[in-house]
């Protein structure tokens, strides 16, 4: 048996029942060392198999394996599994193999972020990966378009890191040639972790300086507003 | 105090211990009917403020003026309160008053509908509601054009209802005038909850009948494939 994790945002008060249980329902637990650091305390006594970044295929394998030999495996991904996460690698590599998959869900980045920045989130919304290691940047630059031409709440994951310190400046770029709106933006560091930070921006007054690779930025719609401090997209309610 | 829960998709056992903690901290909960009676059972005892549908301003404005009287009181959603849920409203009804708010995440219907298709999420997606309440058709169908020119996966939030019983078929046509391809599709119907249904389809095969108010619908972006039955869009490691 294979369970692919959602962990959640971090702290384990946002874990679902059933990802503890399953991780206590499993002999051997596999994980990303950053993550399986969240939940350590957790899964004491148990066989961890831990490795480091860009290792997701091997990681993956070896959790298949160890599942052949008849043990209960688990396989974490911080905030939802199935979004970014573990979930779809996994099932690639099982294929056609007879091997029982539950996949269980969690809280996803997204919405950790908007709990602690206001209500973002009210209105129709998308997620785009800034990552350019496995989607050519062309295409993330037609999709930043085209969730601006939709005028979507756009939440941006992994929005920049060491290996592209750009990316976040160059979305900016491609959004203000979209729209004449000064739109408002969140970033949301280290949700429910020890290091939880939030700022508020908009379009034209941005600094990318606060931005590193465990935040998420969330660019409002047209009509999204600060309101006592908050960002906050109106759902549409006659108020 | 005011805590607006996302309960998750239905069943206790996908909520997060945050908010049950937060519910029992709670003297009075509030919410639409059907979700109180997901929870009903662990809270007992409670003084409980219930209403049907489509009196979501009546219920916060209910809520905020409870909370005023000193009280703690808890304001649900299902899945995530921060997606198409109460906490934008209760932050708009709040405005500039000085009345403490936890907004605490859930598990949004997405992220549980794709655990029980497969992993159709492993790539940028958005989320679009097909109500026209309170969203004029016009801009359901511009943002549905555009991520369908974005390459998104698409998940539809009240994809189908007695009163709008065409806009998922009409959605479809939008689709299929803005690609050639024939994209995958499934429907995920009152995921974990007593009557839980999935089924796939294509955009060129597809049965309308089965899509209900309780039903979220995804659809693949140009990439997404059926897998040993289920529905997986690569994420594009090499493998």
């Amino acid at each position: 048996m294979i369970y692919v994790i959602g962990i959640g945002p971090g702290h384990p008060s946002h874990m679902t029942y059933r990802a503890t249980e399953a991780l206590s329902e499993s002999q051997v637990i596999v994980g990303y060392k950053t993550y399986i650091d969240l939940i350590r305390h957790l899964i004491d006594h148990k066989e961890i198999v831990e490795n480091g970044m860009k290792r997701e295929v091997e990681r993956c394998a070896k959790a298949i394996e160890i599942a052949k030999t008849g043990k209960d495996v688990a396989v974490i991904s911080s905030g939802d599994a199935g979004v970014y996460g573990m979930a779809g690698l996994i099932l690639e590599l099982i294929g056609e193999q007879d091997i029982p998959v539950e996949i269980v869900p969690g809280v996803t980045a997204s919405s950790a972020a908007a709990s602690i920045a206001g209500a973002p989130l009210m209105h129709d919304f998308c997620h785009i990966s800034l990552s350019d290691l496995m989607t050519p940047l062309e295409k993330i630059e037609k999709r930043v378009r085209a969730a601006i031409q939709g005028d979507f709440v756009i939440c941006f994951y992994n929005p920049r890191s060491k290996g592209r310190p750009d990316h976040l400046a160059k979305a900016f770029e491609w959004i203000k040639e979209e729209t004449a709106v000064d739109l408002q933006v969140s970033v949301v560091k280290d949700a429910y972790r020890e290091d939880q930070a939030v700022s508020y921006h908009t379009l034209l007054n941005m600094d990318f300086d606060v931005v590193d690779m465990t935040s998420l930025v969330i660019i409002g719609n047209s009509t999204t507003l600060r309101l006592a401090g908050r960002m906050v997209t109106p759902r549409g309610y006659a108020l």
